[in-house]
């Protein structure tokens, strides 16, 4: 940052003046010359550069015993200090001015110099370490050669005993609330006490008061004591000068994530104050700024490797429960149980919550998004999941009412891509939504406004609306797959199940019979023959069809997809008096994905040679990808209430290896 | 834009669909395949053209007589058309299934097509003249090989008898008001009847409506009808489709400008729409974008040439308005004068309104906008300059108190700078605040996002607050000059005054009395010496200088300076019992400039062989760059009410030639 201070001699006179180690001043020699004078020399001491500067030219002036140079108007002297005073004024410099007679000089002015060095330091290489001045500090920039320090948003709870988030209050009860937070380092080198009329301020912008909290650390002799400096109601904290070099550290918390009215950046700044008589303000004439970004939100994709299963105990899922259990060991992940005093008859674990995690190059942790969906599981993320080094946050909309587009079935993400060369290395979110030129349900602005303003995972909204209940996850998910390309992305397909069953059909098995053993007495009859003559249905699935074809134009647009990255599952529709759609069998895309193992929705399809015709067709797709098809029962705990294993289940995943930083949004 | 949309085909049956030109279809030959088909054949029209997709392979299909292609999972037809249909269903594409024994197809599939052609159109390359189907018309680019098409706000007023501003109703009443606003033309192309189930909808999202009026002109028999189609509560407008080439035109206008919550940017889409059957929901199958960006508000600097001179006349200024209305005369400007009805005894003409202007490529007109200061002035702009052709936006705080930094004496723009190679064609604004660790005055805030939002003249924040009234046209200001630089910032320098009365002091003339002739009879004898030797007023002038040296360093550093751009004129200034600085003698910076024509408050310096030294000394520093030196007396009617001739007068000026759009922000 360019450092250039004017400052102003008096003939007959010796000032006293700061000079900040790694800035200039600038002082106009003309301008303070006695009327009469012509020329003048220079005397200054050794810590001290002086150079001449006339127009272009730059002369550096030896300590003594330099010439006399003419005076120009707009001759100037640029001083600097190159290291910090051990007394106050103990440099100098000293012009002296003479005459058109020459000889002895008609006057002279001076002025008294303390050198001092102030430099507020962060990690703004992101490698976890706070570095000395680094030039970059005052910038933020993106990707791998990106440079700027970065803020965790303190939002998880380290007591128990506090009812809120910790970055809610301005205290710090423990070392380990600490460790969430970034490091800041104030140094300072000079003189054992600052000259009268001078005082070193931090501060932050009123802008940025609401999105960052300060703390600094006293060391007393019985222990540390945290103190909160900045933030919120304080703008600035004046420091304690301690004289020699110095260092003071500090601690930074986010307060808010990124947001529609809060792009994620705030600046701290330190100031060096200056008062010249009583009465008369402060002025700053030095100032060295910080900047940080707070890190965003993070959603993982079914291609990253689950660590946790969520699921609700119902009074009737005993066995899909058992199900899940037998997958999740399998998978080598841990069940977390959510009982009914906490989900209060709410089975759909899927769409109160969204797991994501934040990340910075000296701490990461998990953090739950909270829906505004707020039924009987509303309480379960704040009381069940918040908690050490486990955050949360929520959106809730003041006014607009919350719809089922809300439920966060309704918020997925893809794996990462590439799109006509630019990179999606976290992914894309994807929301349902409603085509803009009707009146449907859509995902709450305040919600989306949260996911948008993340940045790193760049949003595709979707059509859902065309559903009863109008859930992404009811037409589309990924599963990985060994191959380059990582993953693929799979459909509901009514014109994949058309074109089974008529194959089936011409093979002689029309007469082959669905919901065998299905649970519930409403069954009646349904064979192959049956659905393939149901003009209704047919047109019905063609309808519901050209929707998802619509989706799966967005997706590959939007996720840089051909044909041959998705595998279409057979799936048939029916539609309610309104007009919406409803899976007819169970819904085999809305799956639980964990690594290679699949809990998918055992869809009670036509029976040919023993063997559930859809289940076969669907292993045939996915085991050629080492995928493993657990299919489960769902049907009465979820299936007749609307929805599969994807909705009722939930799934905390590692985070990503690749750091958001390096993302070029 | 890549426009690729899929749709099934079913065997057995032949579909229809229509094409947009432009665009293609992708369907899926082997999902529509009968049980047992092999391979297949295609026929198709003459104006449909089809591509045979397999992975990487890509091979036209002729019309007739073609091959037969294996049936591969994957294999994708591409049709599209290339001119639009005369008549409904005119083209057909036909596929032929064969089984493995070969011989008469076992099954055929078909779609009947017809084409369309829609775009919708606007001005993008910003030459004036809608274009057909510019492919950047949907992104909004800077700099001189940017494109994109450009809204006014429609903030004038065409008819006196309308007591809003144009933009204010969803009324237009003549063609003038048509001319403001930026043309839009929706081209189709088809059959003389769109099929059943289809329709063109025009429309802008939720977030825009807000921002931009559409307007369609009807052609009766009678004269022209302009009808209101979209804007405000208008979300979306059927397009009645007229067969044929056809264009339908309309006229758009902004709203409102660029803002903290709007960065500019609207757009609006038609899309093609189809539903499939009654209660089944339209879905979009076609959608084309536009984008508009509205125009920015830009102030005028110094450097710009005057066009009209506004002054208030008041009981007790009768002589300074002769001197003004001599110098508008001198500079061949229009003296446009506000009586006293309309001023209500508040003479400051700078404070209540800033001139600036609007531009498009098809239209552009001034535009004043309104200081929420709101004295005896407040209704001058809005009754006696908002009008046909002539603009008018203010900017009122909801619950901050208005404080005197919001009088425009405090918002200036400095002539085009370039810094660090960083260009400002049309310069910066300069607004006066306080320093951020003191609770000092500041421009309101929402004047301020105002002006950050427009974008093209980047402001700076100066430091002012050390002033009684507290505004940057105290201490700085910009005058033109002939040479490369193309002009000189002008700065209140007490130095410079002590400078050169040391001087005339050395010279003998250390008795010269100041204030000479001046109105009123409280000044004592002033002389150089007694001013000289006064160490309370040195003390607080070298106060004073550093509060303007900071801003000096503020200025050199933002519009890239160097000391020889930077001429000092002589001031001295006193301290009101609060420490805030008030001029001690006329404050000569705050001068009105008529191109070579200044109009500098006369200071009533010390006189020295007949001149008043200070008068001189301008004289000999203006003088050079070609400049006129017309020293006005403001004492009695302005300077002891603490303003000068700036603050009393205001200046119209013509807009830059440079195109705001080349700018790169």
């Amino acid at each position: 940052m360019l450092r250039d201070r004017t400052l102003r001699l008096q003939h007959g006179n010796r000032i006293e003046a700061l000079c900040v180690l790694g800035t200039q001043i600038s002082t106009d020699v003309y301008g303070a010359a006695p009327a009469g004078a012509v020329s003048f020399s220079l005397k200054h001491t050794e810590a001290v550069n002086v150079e001449v500067v006339t127009g272009e030219q730059v002369e550096v002036a030896p300590g003594n015993g330099g010439p006399r140079w003419p005076l120009d108007k707009g001759t100037v002297l640029r001083l600097s200090m190159s290291q910090a005073s051990m007394e106050v004024n103990d440099n100098k410099v000293t012009v002296s001015y003479y005459g058109e007679e020459g000889g002895q000089p008609i006057d002279q002015a001076g002025v008294f110099l303390t050198g001092i060095g102030i430099s507020l330091d962060v990690d703004a290489d992101r490698d976890g370490v706070v570095e000395k001045n680094n030039p970059n500090k005052a910038t933020w920039t993106w990707g791998p050669d990106g440079q700027g320090a970065i803020l965790l948003v303190n939002c998880d709870r380290e007591s128990p005993f506090i009812p809120a988030l910790d970055c809610d209050d301005e205290r710090v009860f423990s070392k380990e609330d600490l460790l969430d937070m970034s490091r800041m380092v104030l140094r300072t080198e000079g003189p054992p006490r600052l000259p009268r009329g001078y005082e070193i301020v931090l501060y932050v912008p009123l802008s940025d008061a609401d999105k960052v909290g300060v703390f600094y650390v006293q060391n007393p002799f019985f222990g540390q004591r945290y103190i909160h400096i900045l933030g919120r109601q304080k703008l600035y904290h004046t420091v304690q000068y301690m004289g020699g070099p110095a260092e003071l550290e500090f601690f930074v918390e986010g307060l808010c994530f990124p947001d529609d009215s809060f792009p994620g950046l705030v600046s701290i700044h330190v100031s060096l104050l200056e008062s010249l008589a009583e009465g008369i303000p402060h002025a700053p004439i030095f100032t060295d700024t910080v900047v940080f970004r707070v890190a965003p939100w993070i959603m993982t994709p079914n291609t990253l490797a689950p660590v946790n299963v969520f699921i609700c105990s119902m009074k009737d899922n005993y066995l899909f429960f058992k199900e899940i259990k037998k997958l999740a060991d399998k998978a080598g992940c841990e069940l977390k149980v959510c009982y009914g005093y906490m989900n209060r008859g709410d089975r759909w674990m899927q769409d109160e919550v969204e797991f994501g995690y934040i990340h910075a190059p000296h701490k990461g942790f998990p953090v739950v998004l909270d829906s505004p969906r707020d039924r009987g599981l509303k309480d379960f993320p704040i009381k069940k999941l918040l908690g050490p080094d486990f955050g949360y946050v929520t959106r809730e909309p003041l006014f607009e009412a919350v719809t089922s587009l809300d439920s966060f079935g309704n918020l997925e993400v893809s794996p990462p891509v590439t799109v006509s060369g630019k990179e999606y290395p976290l992914g894309r979110i994807l929301i349902g939504s409603s085509f803009p030129t009707c009146a449907g349900r859509r995902m709450t602005k305040v919600v989306r406004d949260f996911l948008y303003a993340q940045q790193v995972q760049s949003p595709v909204e979707l059509y859902s609306d065309w559903l009863t209940v109008g859930h992404v996850d009811e037409f589309v998910t990924f599963v990985p797959s060994p191959d380059a390309k990582r993953f693929r992305m799979l459909m509901a397909s009514p014109a994949a199940c058309y074109k089974l069953f008529r194959e089936k059909q011409k093979e002689g098995q029309g007469e082959a019979t669905m919901f065998k053993g299905y649970s519930g007495a409403d069954t009646k009859r349904v064979t192959i023959n049956k659905v393939l003559s149901n003009d209704i249905m047919l047109q019905q699935n063609q309808y519901v069809q050209r929707c998802i074809d619509w989706n799966r134009d967005i997706l590959k647009k939007e996720l840089g997809l051909t044909e041959s990255d998705i595998i279409d599952l057979p799936a048939l529709f029916k539609m309610d008096k309104h007009g919406k759609a409803v899976a007819y069998f169970p819904n085999m895309v809305n799956m639980i994905v964990l690594s290679q193992d699949l809990g998918i929705p055992k869809p009670f399809g036509p029976i040919v040679e023993g063997e559930c015709c859809l289940e076969r067709h669907v292993r045939s797709l996915l085991e050629p990808l080492g995928l493993m098809c657990n299919f489960i029962d769902d049907v009465s705990s979820y299936h007749k209430n609307l929805g599969e294993v994807h909705c009722g289940t939930n799934v905390q995943r590692r985070p990503f290896s690749f750091k958001w930083w390096h993302v070029m949004p």
